[in-house]
């Protein structure tokens, strides 16, 4: 195995090639170097401890015992995967856990601790939310990890034998889709094509309804509509685009354009009318779910930590498999918006939804604290459902493999950051204070001999920018092509003044209203700096928003007993005012707070 | 027990008397009478059919072979309530039904076909969810309408044994309110002071988190904060509504001005920030649940019948208690925009959850068919919960005990009817085709000597309103003071011109849009009048809304790949056209159609 595949994902084939982790080198100090760190020493050693406090790490030395949901075994197998990819050495937790999985594996090489014994369930008697392929597909994907920095062989033998029996089993559709990413991922490490066929299999049997019938109905599963027929994402935001990525994974490798160009059209359907703002996806608290198009209301978004996680997956297969540099610009939009708001600055403590208007100030959740509801709510430090914590650690600990892509004419920078990069027959030098500054500087330390194309994402939002001082379109990929020479620098200068943004008129629950975006970030106003009821604060667009605060006036209660009246100007106003703002991934950090992101407008 | 004190709500002081259901005669023809009569030929053999066809009847005889959930018990005893109050014979089905549940009582008077035998759950094992005394609650209900009624001395003897058991016993308070109600009226029907000391109990000792912690959070059960504290209903609507009307209840029979004071208090601010335009209460599916201030999304609205029924009860007791006649202005809102649209023309099929905003064409559900996922979706013939329809039952059957009170001084109408009703002093015939006209003749038939005094409603919307064409208020009562004779007329006419209505600007999900209300009725807008996709639509406000239809443009799709935009102004529009409006109530009657109340404002 070289050094390439060493990343996350590594396709067969595509537009564009992977770059291992290695390949790409985050200076201390930078934005994500900084989270990348704290995800070292703090959300492991957190999300570790945590796992042991509920008994959910004890479940596989006493599985009789079991304590907890159907998919608790996951979040050992998500905090592995971390633990294997992440830059420092958790030889010692790898081995430790890695021990207690290979001794709950039975000898017929399924693994799960909650069936299959005395007074447990029996395997594969709930296909809707049993979870057992989707814990075996997290098992697989640690293999993977574990294959690919060669931490662990007896985690990868564990995953192989693991895979093995589903390829055997070949049980029926899991509620919850991930089997499908882990098992091609597999076949790319090892080459074996019943992983490969077994995943392709439980792509084309979803959306005939095989399933029971249910109340949450067939589209939660993605069960109602064959993937190759759907218009667009729905249903279960995390399942929908988990099964996403898997299909990518699997058209790719078969060659399937058809099922390629599927995703495609979904994923595009669910740009255009299902995400939110912060590139957030779900907008149901009940069932986690998509809602129908345009049904993006701000204050009871879902936009589950993991369906962030799940579309950054997507995206860069898509990315990787089409070459279409505009997909970077969702992955950009949910790491500064989505994962970096997720976690605690200290990683101790994080979010599972993310509201985009917090009405009530945010409760203090005490540090010992397991939140029994998991959704809506504050940063915790736990949840009984924790799903997002191991998943977000895995994503900061493999993050360098999804920055830079490479092809046999040169080298392609998707995200921005300050790191040394080689790649494509280039050395790269990006020095960086993103997002913070819009100076991107890249010096060449070394090119191989000829033409070497250098290619750099310009994001959609980025009017304005430019290369070496001269334009370049926003939303569309410069590509410098030249016979680098060391020293050589250009520089892509990308304006973060802040501008104002306006909702599509189709979204009903934003009619009216305007936010605030600075580059890549989604800015808001707290309830800390404000003299006012935020849900009151209406903001004047006609000039432009400055880069600290808003201008506006606060709506006055009129005390009337009925909310619904003859004219329509019916609210006192207050008088001038400025509300600070900040960025959306700071909010909450400061104390409880209630939080907007749209602003309604003041109407002259 | 005298005629006077056969109605659904009998307190023993207050500032309005209830009238006897008998005084109030509705005609043949009118809009409640026609409703009536399908609640009688309909809504009544229908729903004892499905509780047959469910099982839930049989669990009576055989309770070790209970099916379905805790509750379903209460389907029963409301369906017998509505048959005692029904003005139809239904001895022969009260006397099987009564006699089903005489026998499933137990000998120490308890009755729960769901608890307390091998293989149940024990008796008071599961408040948050066990609904003992919710069903309990039910069971007394009917037995103080068998007593009124005196349609079955068997049943009132079954209620008053479980309300001795309940008051013996003494447990814990139920997750969900209902016996607090019921014990006070049973207090009222027998004078027995332990009923009513019971009902204080459970009023007083909730809101105290005595409850087991839950993930739902304590205010979903109104155990967060006690009555007499609480600003506002919060938590599960139902729930909410079942507690303030027993509270009331309990306040006025033990004189507790403070614990009135303050179901006031939470009911003003309920309607002031928590009530959809329909006069519909329950915001979130999640949790069947208030939202927050202002959090009224018309597409996620919940709006649940029972919570409309649940709001008549409530009103009325208010009514009674305070003699405040704008009370009557909410009931005549659920009652022609929740309760009229909850029921099919043929009684056959309901709707539990109420949307304002219907986004895709509602299914045709099988007249066979339980609905598995109670809560939004068309109307449909039964599901698997379906606490709505014996509600609405039992509303239909005693209505007309909610139009008309009475006072030594003289009458007051609440409610408008084409009706003769004999009380305070007067016998009047009232003649109208109301709500389709607005014209209210009353001529009186035969005066008591001396001063009368005539009270009606003139509501809140009512401007232009005028009393034998000398104009009134709107929100007022008109009090018309004189020494009738028969053949005395006076007629109230009540603009029915239709309005657009606009939302306080603090109700973020309908910002920038209207909604035409034409005296009591809320007007929407169903594709199947539509030329294109109703999500589209925008209206012009510039002139008045026509009887039966809006003027107004659609939206053009842009093919934008992103909905957020620099620049407002981003949506084409299409030609001027007309759609046309139907009464809300109206709506999903001719088959699958969108449907929206709330149309975005062409911005000029």
């Amino acid at each position: 195995m070289t050094a390439v595949e060493r990343g996350p994902v590594v396709p067969s084939s595509g537009a564009f090639r992977p770059v291992s982790p290695e390949a790409v080198r985050l200076r201390d100090g930078g934005f994500w170097a900084d989270r990348r760190a704290v995800n070292t020493s703090g959300v492991l050693p957190h999300a570790h401890a945590w796992l042991d406090r509920m008994g959910w790490i004890r479940n596989f030395r006493e599985p009789e015992r079991h304590v907890g949901r159907e998919f608790t075994d996951s979040e050992i197998y998500k905090l592995l995967e971390a633990y294997c990819w992440d830059d420092a050495d958790h030889l010692a937790e790898i081995d430790e856990l890695t021990a207690l999985v290979a001794r709950a594996q039975e000898r017929d090489g399924y693994v799960g601790t909650a069936h299959g014994r005395p007074g447990q369930p029996a395997r594969w008697s709930d296909p809707h939310f049993g979870h057992e392929l989707y814990c075996l597909g997290h098992l697989i994907q640690a293999g993977v990890a574990a294959a690919r920095t060669g931490r662990s062989p007896a985690l990868v033998s564990v995953a192989r034998r693991a895979a093995d029996h589903v390829a055997g089993a070949d049980p029926a559709i899991c509620g919850h889709p991930e089997i499908e990413t882990a098992l091609v991922e597999l076949y790319r490490v090892t080459g074996e094509a019943r992983y490969l066929e077994t995943a392709a299999a439980f792509v084309n049997r979803r959306g005939h309804r095989t399933l029971p019938e249910h109340e949450f109905g067939w589209a939660y599963f993605l069960d109602d509509t064959p993937v190759r027929e759907a218009h667009s994402l729905r249903g279960h935001a995390v399942r929908a685009l988990y099964l996403a990525a898997g299909a990518v994974d699997v058209a790719v490798e078969t060659g399937d354009t058809e099922l390629l160009a599927a995703v495609v059209r979904q994923f595009d359907h669910t740009l255009a009318r299902r995400t939110y703002l912060t590139g957030g996806m779900g907008s149901r608290h009940q069932d986690e779910s998509f809602g129908d198009d345009f049904v993006l209301p701000p204050d009871r978004a879902y936009s589950e930590t993991c369906a962030g996680v799940a579309t950054v997956m997507l995206a860069h297969r898509l990315l990787l498999a089409t070459g279409d540099m505009r997909y970077g610009d969702i992955v950009e939009r949910v790491l500064y918006n989505v994962v970096a708001t997720a976690i605690a600055d200290d990683g101790r403590a994080f979010f599972y939804a993310h509201t985009l208007h917090q009405r009530t100030p945010t409760e203090f959740v005490p540090a010992d604290r397991a939140q029994l509801r998991f959704g809506g709510g504050p940063r915790a430090p736990f949840f009984e459902v924790s799903c997002c914590l191991p998943n977000v650690a895995r994503l900061l600990a493999s993050l360098p493999g999804y920055l830079v892509t490479s092809t046999a004419e040169g080298v392609q920078l998707h995200q921005y950051a300050d790191m040394d990069v080689r790649a494509g027959g280039l050395e790269l030098d990006v020095r960086t204070r993103y997002p913070d500054h819009g100076d991107i500087v890249i010096t060449v330390r070394r090119a191989d001999q000829g033409e070497r194309v250098l290619s750099l994402r310009v994001p959609g939002w980025a009017e304005g920018a430019t290369l070496d001082g001269r334009p370049v379109e926003a939303g569309t990929a410069v590509r410098i092509r030249r016979d680098f020479a060391a020293g050589d620098t250009v520089v892509l200068r990308l304006p973060l003044t802040p501008r104002w943004t306006w909702p599509d008129p189709r979204i009903d629950a934003v009619r009216g209203c305007v936010a605030v975006e600075a580059g890549p970030l989604v800015m808001c106003v707290e309830s800390l700096d404000a003299q006012e009821n935020l849900d009151h604060l209406m903001v004047d667009t006609a000039v432009a928003p400055e880069a600290t605060a808003v201008k506006g006036r606060f709506a006055q209660s009129t005390g009337a007993r009925w909310p619904y009246h003859r004219t329509g100007t019916d609210s006192a106003i207050g008088s001038p005012t400025v509300v600070p703002l900040v960025p959306y991934h700071r909010w909450a950090r400061r104390g409880p707070a209630t939080m907007r992101v749209w602003l309604p407008v003041l109407t002259p």
